[in-house]
């Protein structure tokens, strides 16, 4: 890792980062609904109140885009001109493909082969150049710096790891604590790490009393092990149907704001996904995709105790191939044997 | 038909009871929210807007429930007391179930035995009695008035053709033209003509200059008949998957108003509602039924040069059956069979 040592370097984002970056995001990013549901509420509880922010609603359908704008609307002219290039499981190349379009930026994106159809397609029909490569075997970060320097360096965004990302990611939070100011929950999915480590600068600041918790794919708890073990621990590639959660680990950057801020790390079992994912279309109407029912699923099962509480759950994307959808629906996991 | 020389005298509703519906509906009626869309807008044509009136996120899952409250809301201590009856293929039975429980009032429903198995859950869920007809070789109407004779007299309220309900149905058209006023083209679902015929009341107020299109599947185009027949055309049931507009004939209330006020009224196939349903759901994050497809689709087939114009849409409901609904996603019309 020839670059761990200037990551180690990089002060970490503050709320006043969040801040900025809702003032760049004004007008270009969508200020997405948050909705009630009564059913929701009952399920957890007696006198619960559930407030879920829809970013499946975002831009390209998640909340990356927030991030990928943050980051790229800072870039000077020069390096805009040379472009960007990003490795991504899926939304952040949709993130970055549509917001280098929106600057008038060339974009290249390293898409893991196995990657659904839909973000493939969505990432092309941005006007990105897509660059495929085995999610199992190859090293897509490698891959990523290995074209930037020979195309005369174009410049590198990591999906999580990057301040200016992070402080992106956070504005979904801050505009829904703005919307519900007095929640005592906050449930975000957690892959790695850039979008509970940008709520949790908004949560620390306008709603200390809020318990904020990350929710992992059980396969894929690295975040939960890091915070048990007190430092990164990096997992193999995890097989879950939360593709937007199968990171192997957090960046210092994250894991520095999560370890010092969040109140525990949670998981949830790809059953329990779909359970949520047919709860969101039967009774909300809303197309959720696996990573994104993480947050509700996570507290669905968590035991806490919610009555007469206030619970917010950040919805992350709503981007999933519609044949894979369609059978989780009609028939749960085993439709995808 | 024993009724039909009263309903004949019955005044047509006025856009000053639709007024009146949107005071009674106010803090009990979802005020739906106004989605756009750039893919569907560059589907339709160059530098087209369009507007989508989500009525799938309003209480219950579908525009029903505003002309079921307006209705039930306007009887008398008494008449609550006894309690409403009412036919529907689904989403007039929620409908009618959720206001009852609203206004304290005992509801039966008469249903049809393939309804979808979620609505019947659901009309029971809000505390409904359900009682079951076959919908090929029984008369609804009959068994409905049947039992309110038997049980003292129980309301019986219809489930398009009454002024209250048609008032009430187009307080959605009200408040998507008090959202969006200089709409050019409006596109609403057709089966029994309630939600059409309310929204002309409101279009021809609010939007003059707005054009007004039905849209019917092509299995049961009774309504583009009668339109074309000048009289009211009377059909065997249709088999279609856009089970809200099964109905066999518009209501002489409903076929007054629509005749003379509509633009035209189109149809769309099943095929052509599947592709709609999942253009929502990959693009829009939006579960939609059968029926709220309609409008949509017949826009999209209509062959009209929509070149500059905003084009608004309602979205009737989104109450689909999970198991339906994943293999329309998935297979498509195949994965009925």
């Amino acid at each position: 890792m020839p670059n761990s040592t200037s990551v180690q370097h990089t002060p970490l984002p503050t709320f006043a980062d969040v801040e900025a970056a809702a003032d760049r995001l004004c007008d270009i990013a969508q200020h997405t609904p948050v909705f009630t549901c009564t059913t929701a509420s009952a399920l957890l509880g007696a006198g619960v109140h559930c407030y879920f922010k829809a970013e499946n609603l975002q831009r390209m359908g998640a909340f990356k885009f927030r991030g990928a704008y943050n980051t790229l609307s800072q870039l000077d002219a020069e390096a805009r001109a040379r472009g960007v290039i990003a490795y991504s499981s899926g939304n952040h190349a949709q993130a970055i493909a549509l917001a280098a379009r929106i600057l008038g930026m060339p974009a290249v994106i390293v898409m893991p082969e196995d990657a659904p159809a839909a973000k493939v397609a969505a990432t092309k029909g941005y006007g990105a150049e897509v660059i495929m490569y085995n999610r199992y075997t190859e090293d897509r970060g490698a891959i990523a710096n290995k074209i930037a320097a020979e195309r005369g360096g174009m410049t590198v965004v990591p999906p999580f790891n990057h301040p200016h990302v992070i402080a992106g990611q956070g504005t979904a939070a801050l505009e829904l604590l703005q919307d519900v100011p007095d929640l005592d929950y906050l449930f975000v999915p957690l892959g790695g790490g850039g979008l509970l480590s940008g709520t949790l600068l908004a949560a620390k600041h306008l709603a200390p009393q809020c318990k904020v918790y990350g929710v992992e794919p059980e396969a894929g708890n690295d975040g939960q092990q890091s915070l048990r073990a007190g430092h990164i621990v990096t997992i193999p590639t995890p097989r879950t149907i939360a593709d937007g959660a199968q990171t192997l680990a957090l960046g210092d950057l994250t894991y520095a704001i999560i370890k010092e801020n969040v109140t525990d790390i949670l998981t949830a079992t790809d059953e329990q996904l779909v359970e949520v994912l047919r709860f969101y279309a039967e009774r909300m109407k809303l197309v959720v995709e696996p990573t994104g029912a993480l947050s509700l699923a996570g507290a669905r099962y968590s035991g806490i105790d919610f009555t007469g509480k206030k619970v917010g759950f950040i919805i992350s994307g709503g981007n999933v191939d519609m044949a894979t959808y369609g059978k989780l629906l009609s028939e749960g996991l085993w439709g995808l044997k």
